[in-house]
């Protein structure tokens, strides 16, 4: 493996919260931008260490892009509806116009002759492109029979103020990139090559860290000031992949290599959870604000000692601290890739920001990962009172296309 | 000069528009980031070329950080008024404490024990804090002998839709960063600074291209796909510091080095304007759009030739093109140096994007700069028809902060 596959791979996987870059090499000083690829994970294919511009990310693969790559500085979430009186015939349509679209993008190519131009001068910015279906398209589409068992419903949780409008919805697309004018423009034309086969149901806009803003690649924070994602599953540990991806001959085969995303927006009530002090909020969470080390010592990736008791003889990590109810070994191994964005739409007319995460999380099968872990935290996690579920969906993301594909082939002319 | 020095001038003064960077060279590998200083136009005082992370702005200088810096990745812009009974007495004790945060800020550093810690693990980031006063502020204050006769209400315009919700307020805070969490926790720590003394009255998020997102520095690019910001004066250019700063021995002394600030949030119907053919839209705006070049020809930096016809008689820059009726000569040399923002706030009920510009333009004058521009855009602009003014707000931004001083302080204590 040469240098630059290690570094690659070391970003890649050793930093799956983190939107930072151990260095960064400008390419030709003038002229078109030259790319660099970023590999999905199924194998790296170019130097990853080049301009914030010049990284691109490949459309085909084994899985959709939008998984495994670092987190991006700017994200768009969007979920449409299929129109009236539009049904299979016009998702296929649908889906090959949108393959095209997102290959041309991710390229950083304009998009036909009508490309609006927004992201012109600019590289493909590590744009990801990724597409999934609801438990609805499979109504409207007439493919009960080759909906997922997994696309079942999420229960309901006793802290959900789910908003119905802001939820759900037959088909989603997340945008993300690292510059806002990449993102945007493949918003703007992931809406125009809809066409009239859609509605939009709902979207949502995000940010992380922007590469480069830390020394060296860290854990991202989110908008409580944690070090947020720390226990994310690495791609090299076992069973990475039977995590996440679904494996081959599962029911439905055309779900091979994908993936089922879990989407809430968790609104944060950024004015309680700052008015609490340090050492109140480093108990709910378990883990040092600081550093991000367990409450019982370390450094960041320290296992947390769970059993450990302070001298008071209660648990030095509380037994309703975040940390300890979202633990794997807490919830029978349950393990999914979380994959973020934070948002901020604004002051509200009471002063208090209508910010939080766009929760996003990866994962074989909800059931036995969100789901049992969303239950645990529902009935018993202290941080729950700092924030809110305010929209929730989940979608069936197939795996990524073979050459000449377009995504979802597998489904919709199998 | 040395050659840090002179990339840095190329930086700061050719790229007013642009947010490129030719160069990134990271810093320490881990710890503490090193943090490069940028000038504020003042004089440069350290090498321009850093990470994203840590290039520093200077807090105090002969003006206010945030008018002559690069425009930045993520912006807020935040109006508050004086909360009922507040007066001068409070209003000083405000930019006190907004001061010593926005050094604090600016310089990377955590603002007091019950810093959030969002922006931990970051460097400065380009952060700038900018601090202007309202019409209404001197009313508040008792200070109207202090107001400036450039704080007049802006004429209205008979293009304007504006919403008195979003427009004017007592004071106004820009916040500027390549970074979005290092921004949203210098909008947190403004907000909790505040404390009773102020009101939010309104909030704005806005956003350019990423450092390093283009292979060079280029002039920006607006959600038209419109090569915006080519006609913007250089600091080197004759009279710059007269057209945007105003001079010592005015009729108000605190005013000395400040300028005024125009804020207009323009909505960019963009349906309507990516159905326009390419043709069209250049003819509205009066240059090419793959370039920026004036549609008689040349490069982007060019000069129109205004007087030139086409083989069919006609001017070839049409009568109502943007670049026409906003040049300068067409305009009694009205001269403004505008750093504005993108924004996009989601998709409404309609389908069409809630998006388009955060306009920020800076002048020692608006009755010579902005209004008299604007009055003959009203009047006879063909972009007109795919822009909204929805907002629109004025403010005294005073000259910088000497050493031991606050923002404000010679107004408020002269």
């Amino acid at each position: 493996m040469s240098d630059n596959l290690e570094i690659s791979r070391r970003r890649l996987l050793g930093t799956m919260g983190a939107a930072g870059a151990t260095g960064l090499a400008v390419g030709a000083a003038g002229g078109a931008v030259g790319h660099a690829v970023l590999g999905d994970g199924s194998g790296t294919t170019g130097p990853a260490l080049a301009t914030v511009g010049s990284t691109r990310v490949p459309f085909r693969g084994a899985h959709q892009a939008g998984i495994l790559q670092p987190l991006q500085a700017r994200g768009h979430l969007v979920a449409f509806d299929l129109a009236p009186g539009a049904g299979r015939k016009e998702a296929v349509a649908l889906m090959r116009r949108w393959s095209t679209a997102a290959e041309l993008l991710m390229a950083g190519e304009p998009v036909g002759p009508s490309d609006g131009g927004i992201a012109r001068d600019a590289g493909p910015c590590s744009l990801t492109v990724t597409f999934g279906f609801g438990r609805s398209f499979f109504d409207r589409t007439g493919l009960v029979a080759r909906r997922p068992q997994e696309l079942e419903p999420l229960p309901a949780f006793s802290s959900d103020r789910l908003d119905p409008k802001r939820s759900d919805g037959d088909l989603w697309v997340q945008i993300g990139a690292d510059d806002a004018l990449v993102a945007f423009h493949a918003l703007r034309t992931v809406q125009r090559e809809a066409g009239a086969a859609v509605r939009v149901r709902w979207q949502m806009n995000g940010f992380n860290r922007s590469l480069g803003a830390t020394a060296r690649p860290m854990t991202a924070r989110n908008l409580m000031g944690q070090v947020d994602g720390t226990g994310n599953p690495k791609p090299t540990d076992p069973g990475f992949d039977r995590h996440v991806f679904v494996a081959a001959g599962g029911a439905q085969p055309w779900m091979t290599g994908g993936s089922y995303a879990v989407v809430r927006r968790i609104r944060m009530l950024l004015d309680d959870w700052d008015a609490l002090p340090l050492k109140h909020q480093e108990a709910v969470i378990g883990r040092r604000k600081s550093d991000g080390a367990p409450l019982t010592g370390g450094t960041e990736t320290t296992e947390p000692d769970l059993d450990k008791l302070g001298p008071d003889g209660k648990p030095v990590i509380p037994a309703d601290a975040h940390a300890r109810i979202s633990a794997p070994e807490q919830n029978g191994g349950a393990t999914m890739l979380r994959r973020p964005f934070s948002f901020h739409d604004g002051i509200g007319p009471d002063g208090t920001p209508d910010a939080g995460l766009l929760f996003v999380c990866w994962q074989a099968d909800p059931t036995r990962a969100f789901v049992p872990v969303q239950r645990k935290l529902d009935r018993g996690d202290a941080l729950s009172a700092f924030i809110r579920h305010e929209a929730s969906a989940l979608f069936a993301v197939p795996g990524g296309p073979a050459d000449g594909e377009y995504v979802g082939q597998r489904l919709l002319e199998a």
